[in-house]
């Protein structure tokens, strides 16, 4: 058996999500399935995590055993041409037998997108999270220092979590704005289920002068997760990098 | 009675065009629907122009007459409010009611976009077309130059055209490249079926060496259709800009 490590990016608009699922079509069975197609095996495909339905992926890897190698480019131009157009094949490498595209990953970088421009975008709104009010940058960028640290991050995770330890480390976190797009981004050695969604939202009310930046700590100690912002939407999620 | 000007802008992905037709949902139709919901009159709608079905609009007028006016602000606002996330009204005016949204209009802008990266671009698929091979922009940005001026475009239009006239005046030609993307962006007094989609198709043939730039003005004069290149794809087609 060969192992092999494939960097995809995807549109998540269409998809339940990562992981195989009953309700729905999936990026891991598109995969499965086009990589069955093309190798003559039946594959099975490990994802670095499981993003949820219509959060998208500028950067996601997966791994995957096969008794008979390809070249590399094979996979890479192969799969191309029989994906959809919302999934591209970035990149294909031979990695260990022991290499394992979750387990081995150190750290993980997701970007929350808004828009508060005044004038409506229609190519933006499946891309981004149309927000009413100006994002106040100055108090976000606040707020994004606040975050960097390591902390349990129960109170910002959903309670459908299935993790035990709830410890976070956050190593960065700052917003970006390009025009009326600012980007959120934050990056740690994990993150729990829709922590990033729910910090977004954090933020959201930070901006918007709901929650005050004194009090970012005392909410994040008070473990509670009704103290945070809401959960955003999963369309403006975009899972970035991921580090090994 | 009196006449409204609406600005908007819309992702043609899910439509069938402008134009109110049998077999699917019309930005036309949607508009209507809407501004009776909104003016509880009868109102109908009419555009500059019939979009294609997925051809896009960064800026699209059309006009509509009701008994009972409203402030510009309640018609931006409340459409706003109530169009799916795919349609937006950038602007509102009152205008005369000898003002037409199509027979005023003295010029219109499009933009062909193009991408030719090497890593595909998932995010990109549904918004630009995919060429295998680099724009050559030296090539092209000499096409654009030789398709300035007024010439007979019967060649460049779909024999399902309904003018007779089909002489036309193209002021302005030009590529931008803005990385891995390039918009050909054109500019003239008025555009035949599918004229656009054929000039593209034609400068993708100069870019890959099938046409000589050269040949442009034989081929515009021949009036043949099949000399000129192929229509390419509604779904990076852009009106950009009309012109009153």
């Amino acid at each position: 058996m060969s192992r092999f490590l494939l960097k995809i990016s995807y549109d998540g608009t269409n998809y339940h999500g990562w992981q195989v699922q009953p309700n729905g079509i999936t990026i891991q069975q598109v995969l499965c399935e086009k990589l069955s197609v093309l190798t003559k095996e039946n594959v099975g495909v490990t994802g670095c995590s499981r993003t949820d339905a219509g959060v998208h992926a500028n950067e996601f890897f997966c791994h995957f055993d096969v008794h008979h190698e390809l070249p590399v480019s094979a996979f890479i131009k192969g799969l191309n041409a029989i994906l959809p157009d919302d999934i591209a094949v970035l990149n294909c490498l031979q990695v260990s037998n022991d290499f394992h595209a979750r387990y081995t990953a150190k750290g993980k970088q997701y970007i929350y997108k808004f828009y508060d421009g005044d004038i409506p975008n229609p190519f933006l709104k499946r891309y981004t999270l149309t927000v009413p009010k100006k994002i106040n940058d100055e108090l976000v960028s606040e707020f994004c220092k606040k975050m960097i640290g390591r902390y349990d991050f129960c109170g910002f995770s959903s309670s459908k979590r299935t993790v035990e330890d709830t410890v976070r480390t956050i190593t960065a976190c700052e917003i970006e704005r390009q025009g009326d797009v600012v980007c959120f981004k934050i990056t740690a050695d994990g993150f729990l289920y829709n922590m990033v969604r729910i910090i977004a939202g954090t933020a959201l009310d930070v901006s918007n002068g709901k929650i005050c930046n004194d009090d970012i700590i005392n909410i994040i100690n008070s473990k509670q997760r009704d103290r945070a912002g809401a959960t955003l939407p999963a369309h403006a999620l975009y899972l970035n990098k991921v580090f090994y």
